[in-house]
């Protein structure tokens, strides 16, 4: 049996696998957006999380460092596109990669992230690789899906919060149950020790966007590295905005609503809104829906994995996710 | 031995298992666009390629339809992102993607169709899998390569022959010579076979783009549905221009240099730039190396494939792309 390695530990044997497979050059501004986006960093919690489903079957994490690339580069692939989809100029605090090296080179250093995730997929073993191919393409569908909807969103009028947890399902939770099951995949684990991951890594991933949701409000912005209430500038239909509109009446409702809408706000509607969110306890809610998502993952596991050693870092990811204030 | 299919009766094939394998419907404006494009039709040239790759090995080209289709996918996902990174309007006669359905279902549904594409490929035979994936990232890194050397080239000022070549053996040559290569390899042939229809297939490509090139300035706009000097309007730096400024010198260089470079051209003026192309024989010396090209095609083929019942529908579909009028 090998050894079981920290959150910490599992990082930097990442880190370090990213740092040593620089992609190739040339053509530069087709290469140096993904190295840009992949070296501003990141919490890099879904390569990590396909680390530990790995190792939670007793297998040296080192052997699954490409798949954990081809996860990695998926979600930067993603990151760029939404960006460009969303207008959003900012990502980790720096320029997004349409705004730093211009519309096509956000299109087409997007599409060779995508491309570079399945090579990475590719170079791993190719024994599993009919299986762990399948899950990346079922996981790939949902995230377009899920930025489909949230697009589609933006023409709502009313959006339902089962609508919207769906809309998160697949475009944010999908992506960490991918992770969790390709790692369990990539181990030889059982069909149902590797659906159980994937429905850990759903549940735990719909606990972190909700999170998301309450610290694009409610955070400290000084530690997110994004302008705090960020959704609230840009229209955002989150599930605070959902929750508060569902739960306000008469004037209080048309008053959100509008302020909510309207383009451009001032830091006092800003605050303004907020305040709305907190009268109807908005933020309260999701915090007790996060709590209840989080609870749901760990009942996806059997007692002969939450009792396993490498269910330790697991753990602690969980409770980083659940509990973060960045 | 299978029945030796014709490209008419493998088109049919492919046509039938395109309409009968339609993509999932919601959300619409993921997937509409991805019909669209895909319905608007286009030669198939490329899944028909690998059929016939596939097929010159005694084997049924009903076998590897979803394999053909990774390609048509692929191809197509390449045109949406393309015609939004070149402005382009019309495809095949009809609005582009971005231009019908908004800048945003461009960039989603391109993505969404390449992740379909290795969902077909995915779904084809398991225990040919990784050597079809590596062929097929290998070729669509190359895709993407040469897009960017293609946008760069929009800056430079000069641009050498050779370096054209380079560009549009990545941008269109190697698609189809993973086509072929594909359905080679599908069936199980040598290493060396696989190779020699790659070659072939790319070679064949080069003469491919060669007479696009062409026939853009000099084709019947009625049977191509594009509009006439396309290239000339959009001041692309096609193979015509690079060797016209090359073989001209004095006033005459800078005056082509002018007309070919100014924004919005009268008819007149494209006509004028379409004599000094002739004047200079860029069309000869053009007709000349795509006729170079195809003898290059034939001859990467060992004589053992060439005397091949399949190669028949190979030789016809070459005799097609080097000689076509549309």
């Amino acid at each position: 049996m090998s050894s079981i390695l920290s959150f910490k530990e599992l990082l930097n044997l990442f880190e370090q696998y990213v740092s040593n497979h620089t992609l190739s050059k040339e053509p530069k501004l087709l290469y140096e957006p993904i190295h840009y986006i992949l070296q501003i960093g990141g919490k890099r919690v879904r390569p990590v999380a396909l680390l530990m489903g790995y190792q939670l079957f007793d297998k040296p994490a080192e052997d699954v460092l490409s798949l954990a690339m081809a996860i990695e580069l998926f979600h930067n692939f993603s990151l760029i596109h939404d960006d460009m989809m969303d207008n959003s100029e900012m990502r980790r605090g720096q320029p997004s990669v349409h705004i730093k090296y211009g519309q096509n080179a956000g299109i087409l250093s997007g599409d060779m992230a995508l491309v570079e995730a399945y090579q990475y997929l590719c170079h791993s073993q190719h024994w599993r690789l009919p299986s762990l191919l399948s899950t990346f393409n079922d996981m790939a569908r949902e995230v377009c899906e899920g930025q489909q909807m949230d697009i589609d969103f933006e023409e709502d009028l009313y959006i339902e919060e089962e609508d919207y947890l769906e809309m998160i399902r697949r475009k944010t939770a999908v992506l960490l149950g991918a992770s969790f099951e390709m790692g369990a995949i990539a181990a030889g684990a059982s069909e149902d020790e590797c659906t159980a991951l994937r429905h850990f890594g759903i549940y735990t991933g719909l606990a972190f966007q909700l999170m998301d949701d309450y610290l694009d409000s409610f955070g400290n912005t000084s530690l997110t590295g994004k302008k705090s209430g960020g959704d609230i500038l840009q229209r955002k239909k989150n599930y605070l905005y959902i929750y508060t509109l569902k739960n306000s009446k008469g004037r209080d409702k048309d008053e959100f609503f509008y302020l909510y809408n309207k383009e451009g706000k001032s830091d006092e509607e800003i605050a303004s809104i907020c305040a709305m969110m907190q009268r109807t306890r908005a933020e309260e809610a999701l915090l007790i829906r996060a709590r209840e998502y989080d609870d749901k993952a760990t009942h996806a596991l059997p007692a002969s994995l939450l009792s396993k050693a490498g269910y330790g870092p697991i753990l602690d990811l969980r409770n980083m996710l659940a509990t973060r204030t960045f």
